[in-house]
């Protein structure tokens, strides 16, 4: 949906899911620091909730794409000619991010699927939405092209490092790095909107004014400012919660722990188990 | 072979192989997960087999390339020119194919080379065939370099996880996403086959269409999707299988190990052994 | 700013940086060598120091850019123009180090933020940097436009480097790899300032004579060669200083430890603890 | 030098260095496997004179490119134009190779330089021989540019595994393919100098004949093939020599081994140390 809502759905869309993942994530490092355990029994019904909803987001955009007024409702192919192969590629993205959810699901409550397959299928999918942008704004004028293959960054980084947590799994660095792409995903898909289709009225934008390409190059950056912020705050937020709800000593073996950590990282990968 | 056959048989050897491998790879899994040893002594027998059927595979492709009416014949340069240079680069990619299949044999066979030769050469198998195909659509019409191109990401994608896994060999998640690489490129051969050359008198595709292009775009995506798919319920059919054959006991223990494999997920990477 | 000053300021401090890391590295990596505990309490307090001068250095060069006579004064928009776009564009690669500083001090002050995440907005800086500048040098003569893209190998081979260290922590080689980097962008910078504002009345240089971008890529890879031998030299300054300070057999100790080392290194990844 | 002999010359450094690598790693590999230590004393002393041989070809090349009879002999600028940069940019290549020698030889002679350090420099020459290629080939006819670029698969390729090798050392598979990388950058400078300058009389290859860069490039791929059989051979004579010079019931235990070995593969990484 070349508009404003078309934007601004996906938008929210990844907003809410980053933002989301800003508090689980930060939430669930901190409790595992603090318990000597790393096992907790409520995490996998959250994980199915969180995919339940992803894959109910999904199936909103397809439908969205397909039945808004000016959609395809479900014809691909009539009298000689694809019909309307926007939304048609729209619905695709949607579709992988809905067999991601699926993934997601069907790892935490069918015992047999190994643990990898839910970062798998969602790297995957984040890979095909970048794939089928790359394609998808040939022909447009400059600013429109160029607002949307700044995406490609940001999902394909994504995808890359979703696929590095198929190998690397729980590094809370990584989740962190991934939910800033989210967040960042999200208000970039708002800020298409506002730029493209303004909606209040405002003029528009000359789409081939060289400083506004250069300008929004920049605005690109500063909305990623902004997300790594919004981890931050969150993380911390997080943090000052979980601590007034704790007894003071577990504070404390945070502290230490992080020390222990800390000298883990360092000696894990390079001098094995020599010198625990 | 630039014709529908051409596109058929490697299509049918990638279809054959990777269905193999989600029925083998899965079977593997499932069988060492109820297991408290990892050895088991059938493996290398079946991989040899199967190293000698892609072998058997890669020669025939050799051969239909050499030996149709209008190949080369084994001819490479007469008469000051070139002979039949396409014949020669496909029998080149099946080359490699057939050196993948002798050095995987080669490894289980011979007990003195080292393990992870086989998958290094696969690796090169698969990148040599992008490489080629890279190199090889040249002034061809749109659809037809589009529909090859495209090729080249299960290619390069595929050459990636497997060199990948000669560092982190029999990481099921890796293997499976081989898998469903490896039916999608079978899936992909067929389509490119029916779409530049419809066999059953369809019409012909126009080849410059713009929206002819973006449908096959997305189409690449949808075959994607239905070789995991596919990965995914041959998964379930083994897990299903082996579960029927097995004391009920050893489902739980799968349940139980795939807990304590979560856990080995979480920590082997960043926190050595300290916690085990 | 587009003068020989702009590229000095710059220059300088990634100069200074580089200098410094290339002592620091070296004393921490051969002082643990020389010890049994990885714990050393002042690296805390001297890591904040460092991050702080760096926040420092951003934020000077922030105001430089904002704040000479023909800068922005933090004026964006006006009159229907973007007001300086390129100091904008320079204050934001200014902003990204700023934010790495921060995160630096962060993460070495505040308990609860993991380790990692110092790294991690160290490369984001990274990368930023190479982004903009590559989006920065449109429509320049040839020579401007290839001594500022040959800076993009540097700056994002540094991002990855930086990437690599949010998994790998406080591997030397990697460290002092990243230093060389840093050193080399130092005196790039400089050399950009006296090749396209000659500084002394020298000629200018002729900006599309081919030889000229010949002479400059070849000259791009002796200053890295330049930077790793100060690299070489530093390392082994500090190792000569600490030495004099210690008793003679702490440097028998280390050798010992070298030989130990290397067999870790051999062993630790690929074959785990049993060798041990 | 832009005639037969030059690109012959840097072709037998190459084969050299990669046939010896090809007796030397497998040598290694082999001898360590029946050894329960991973320590050998004469390792260090073979690995600085392979070192101190390669610095010497750096050198030998230097002189060559400097001294040759249309040479620059040192000069770099004169009467305001370069002095044959061509020479100049091959004498940097050879430069780098030169630091990478020494760096070798330091890193085993000197104590306190850390293992890695020998890998990182040799990847970095690498990447600079591709670097000066890349910029090096311009304005030339299409087949010469094309058989210079496809050198910089193997360069590339042979840089990014050198890196890997600073954190993943001592991997057998990873030295033979750098081996295999090493003889066919080789034997493809020969076939280069073969190409462009025949020297036996042969007529002249069309360098704009689209149907030669075709040939070219798949006959790329056959000197890999060779490369690799050369590789396996050399890799069978060494285990068959060292076999008729040990015990027999050596082999057995390289057997056994072996067994363990990939054993270890298969869970080292992902497992931990659960399991030993």
């Amino acid at each position: 949906m070349a508009n404003f809502k078309g934007h601004a759905l996906p938008g929210s869309f990844f907003l809410i899911v980053g933002l989301w993942w800003s508090v689980k994530y930060p939430f669930k490092y901190i409790h595992q620091k603090g318990k000597s355990s790393h096992q907790h029994h409520n995490y996998p019904r959250v994980e199915i909730i969180e995919a339940a909803v992803r894959t109910l987001f999904s199936i909103i955009g397809i439908l969205a794409e397909q039945f808004v007024p000016d959609g395809p409702h479900l014809h691909l192919y009539s009298e000689d000619h694809w019909v309307k192969l926007m939304n048609w590629q729209h619905s695709t993205m949607y579709l992988f991010f809905a067999a991601s959810g699926i993934a997601d699901m069907l790892t935490y409550l069918v015992t047999y699927i190994p643990l990898g397959v839910d970062r798998l299928v969602m790297a995957v999918a984040a890979f095909t939405e970048g794939f089928l942008f790359y394609y998808h704004v040939h022909n447009r004028p400059p600013l429109d092209q160029h607002i949307h293959l700044l995406l490609l960054f940001t999902v394909f980084g994504g995808a890359l490092i979703i696929f590095l947590e198929v190998i690397i799994r729980d590094n809370i660095v990584l989740e962190l790095f991934r939910t800033s792409l989210a967040i960042q995903q999200g208000t970039w898909f708002w800020q298409i909107g506002f730029v493209l289709f303004p909606p209040f009225g405002t003029p528009e934008w000359d789409q081939k004014d060289h400083d506004n390409i250069m300008f929004i190059t920049m605005c690109f950056c500063w909305h990623y400012l902004v997300a790594l912020s919004i981890v931050f705050i969150n993380y911390s937020l997080v943090y000052w919660f979980m601590n007034r709800l704790k007894r003071p000593r577990d504070g404390e073996i945070i502290g230490i722990q992080k020390l222990k950590s800390g000298h883990i990282y360092q000696t894990a990968l390079l001098n094995g188990s020599d010198e625990e």
